[in-house]
């Protein structure tokens, strides 16, 4: 296994969740699986003030809350938490990271570091544009022999305009390629696997394309509300919070041609060009393609919960959608004529990711029992909770006669490891160590995909209250699967419900 | 479930292995699934002479031996019994057919059965001939009111000649479409699921040539040796006893295009004309694209077992082959330059017949550890011991970068039923009574296979010892089959062996 040269990490916005719960355990586990670089150093850097060891004990307790069987007093564990160090002034004033400078040329001085540095922003979005110049002021974003990266968590911007003005500021202080838009999807084992899939195989790609398709769905449902993060949501919504990054670049995997090179590049050109080929909605269209919903109280598991409306800092008049179901189309000659469908949600029944590619039927029934219209054969990848593949497909009921029987012939991807799957934090972050862009999105693929949702917000934005259907807690959403494709006026659509595990 | 009109049925030959071993046993389970006609009896014929009683008593042996649970007293058992009765007579002399016309005339009467007859040749393949003469003679082949049905056992003749004797002779008494030609592999659930996972799927159709397939393999082989049936294998030989018949209708069911309806002529029409595109070989190819080996001593399972030449009934300079090894081609759209390979033999390590799809890889090599050449993506159909399908591919192995491991995902046809899957002559014994010929093989796609296998026998019989070669009992055979593919050159081959189940 390659290992990232050695180098220093530094995390803004280390006193928060992210760091706590994520970033850090995350880098735990490189530590043990023996992946982190030779010499290696994690600078937390936070308005709040704590000391080093303080900044250790809270990282501790987020790696024993996430290791259950790991013991306080564990000898590695300790030798992890001393790569830890804490810096803290306020870093919302550009003038003053001088205080960060001096500690990062005495840590690498200490640890006889090479001068490579991550800037990783675990902050509120705000703060993206002030940190990178308070970095440059203090010429911690130049280095003569090492290398600067830099990696923006989502959201990177709220529309077009705000992602465009983020990019040109990022770009007048570090190089693109050194730029990491994080996407946490895409550090999850079965959605890189797609690719794998995709390419090493040559009996997938013959059918991958608007001659065997007949339709794709992309869903991904939650059980939770907003939680704690109404500000947030108020601002976000299900379209920016999972449609415009995480569940596009799933549909990009899906579609994109084969790259010319297994390459960061050859990758990244490929998805771009899903994106650029995303269908822009007519405004008949946007009525038609797309169902927006909000959960009212209701039940999930048994337990009452309350409406999007009474959360802890959400409008009581709110018209911020927690559901998105929609209809998308491909301009291209692979997919033409071919939909996706999008389906994702607060407070559903399940909580779920998963793809299905709904291939077509046969041209001709020739068994009794056969699955009608599309939906018999569908290749299932599912990215949570468990991560498989399964493929379903007709086959005889035993005894006489020729009765057809739809089964499921699945394939449990922890089966292929013997230690649980590594977080997606765990290999984007080792990605970023090794200067590896590949997960990464690029600023012309989050271009064309604001270019393609903007449309959408203005049209909520215009519409507000009209149009927004109400779902209770714990249901399936304001409309359901079939439901929005029996909208689309699919001829013979029929899902099979016989499925034999 | 369709239950067949009432009728008898007649075996001839009903003192010997099969009936008791395998058609009694069949009929019980069928009897017990309530699948008979409502009115049956069955009317067991030979020359040892037995009381209808002492029929009863071999074949209640021959039930229990079938069924280990199952208790003598067994009252379903006991009434099963009562409709099997016997009647015995010399009947090489056709001039005696008489006493089983009075034995038939009393039982329809006391039973109230419609005059339909079904006539089981469960004899050796010397009174073929014979048997139907002897049944015409007395009259018992000719109905006014209801069917008369033939099924005739393996070998259906020798060579071209004597197949196309015995359908001339059998036609000149029975309709063709009462001729049942028996091919016990046709019985069997996952040969008959070939034609439902191509037909009832549309996944595999588009993938099913040329384009996609890189070669197919079918392979049976046994750890048995010839027992005691030396008399009749020194006759037969792999070829005759498992190419002609078994092995060639599996290939034909793999080759098939799809038939116009799924009725018994469609199939069988393109069943024939699997036969009639086998490419014939040229006398350079006999040489170079068959393989023909003996058996030696050796060990099974821990074992000593003798060769060949030292079993009963065997010449002790015998050069009958037990194993074949052969390169079979197509000339047609569908599969030209798609070679398919037939691997079959006694006293081999590993008792198993199955179908294996190999397809095309993949026209780039992206990742590491994947597959190089073809074979990586693999369709496996099992037809025993467990009966299932498996498709092997590419997956990502977890943790970071893209490396490829092949995996295989199993779908165990047994769990597609609570019950023990039915038995090859179950399926078959009901078919006949349906007058279902599906999986029963015609006179022209005999002949069609006679015509390819011809002069592969010539050959051999010019050559004698020339060209065989011996292997010893438990090996792998004379030749891998690696090796006979490699025989063929192709360029990559490469079989993936790192398969995680």
């Amino acid at each position: 296994m390659e290992k990232a040269d050695s180098q220093m990490l530094v995390i803004l916005g280390a006193s928060g969740d992210l760091t706590t719960r994520k970033l850090i355990p995350a880098l735990y586990e490189l530590y043990i699986r023996n992946l982190l670089p030779e010499n290696f150093v994690v600078l937390g850097v936070a308005r709040t003030a704590l000391t080093d060891d303080e900044f250790r004990q809270k990282q501790r307790d987020g790696i024993l809350a996430s290791q259950k069987e790991l013991s306080a007093k564990d000898i590695r564990l300790n030798l992890f938490l001393e790569c830890l160090f804490y810096v803290n002034f306020d870093t919302r004033d550009t003038a003053v990271y001088g205080v960060l400078k001096d500690r990062v040329n005495e840590l690498q001085k200490r640890y006889l570091l090479p001068d490579n540095i991550i800037f990783y922003m675990a902050t509120p979005p705000e703060m993206y544009e002030v940190i990178p110049v308070g970095l440059q002021k203090s010429g911690l974003t130049y280095s003569a022999t090492g290398f600067r990266r830099i990696v923006v968590e989502k959201p990177f911007g709220t529309n077009l305009k705000s992602a465009q003005h983020l990019t040109r500021l990022l770009e007048s202080i570090f190089d693109e390629h050194d730029i990491f838009r994080i996407d946490h999807y895409l550090g999850k084992e079965t959605v890189q696997n797609i690719l794998v899939l995709r390419f090493s195989n040559g009996i997938f790609e013959p059918l991958w394309n608007r001659n065997y398709v007949d339709y794709v769905e992309i869903i991904s449902t939650e059980t939770l509300g907003v939680e704690n993060r109404g500000n947030y949501y108020e601002t976000a919504g299900a379209l920016r919070d999972m449609i415009q990054n995480h569940l596009l670049q799933l549909m990009a995997f899906i579609a994109m041609e084969p790259p010319a090179t297994f390459d960061p590049e050859s990758i990244r050109d490929e998805i771009a060009k899903v994106f650029r080929s995303l269908h822009h909605y007519t405004p008949e269209e946007l009525q038609k393609q797309i169902v927006r919903g909000q959960y009212i109280a209701g039940n999930i598991e048994g337990e009452k919960v309350q409406s999007y409306r009474d959360e802890k800092n959400v409008d009581v008049k709110s018209v911020r959608e927690t559901y998105v179901a929609m209809k998308l189309e491909l301009d291209n000659w692979r997919w033409g004529g071919t939909p996706f469908y999008i389906y994702t949600g607060k407070r559903l029944a399940e909580k779920k990711t998963e793809i299905i590619i709904h291939f077509k039927s046969t041209p001709q029934q020739l068994f009794v029992g056969q699955c009608s219209g599309s939906s018999c054969n569908q290749l299932v990848i599912r990215v949570q909770p468990d991560e498989s593949i399964a493929l379903r497909f007709g086959l005889k009921v035993p005894g006489s006669g020729f009765e057809v029987r739809q089964v499921s012939m699945d394939f449990l991807y922890s089966s292929l490891s013997d230690k649980k799957l590594p977080d997606a934090y765990e290999r984007l972050l080792l990605d970023v160590m090794l200067g590896d862009s590949t997960l990464y999105s690029r600023a012309d693929a989050q271009e064309a995909s604001w270019r393609f949702i903007d449309p959408i917000i203005d049209d909520w934005t215009k519409k507000g209250n009209e149009g927004l259907t109400f779902y209770p807690a714990g249901s399936e959403g304001p409309r359901n699967i079939g439901q929005l494709i029996s909208l689309d006026e699919k001829p013979n659509f029929v899902r099979c419900k016989a499925i034999v595990k």
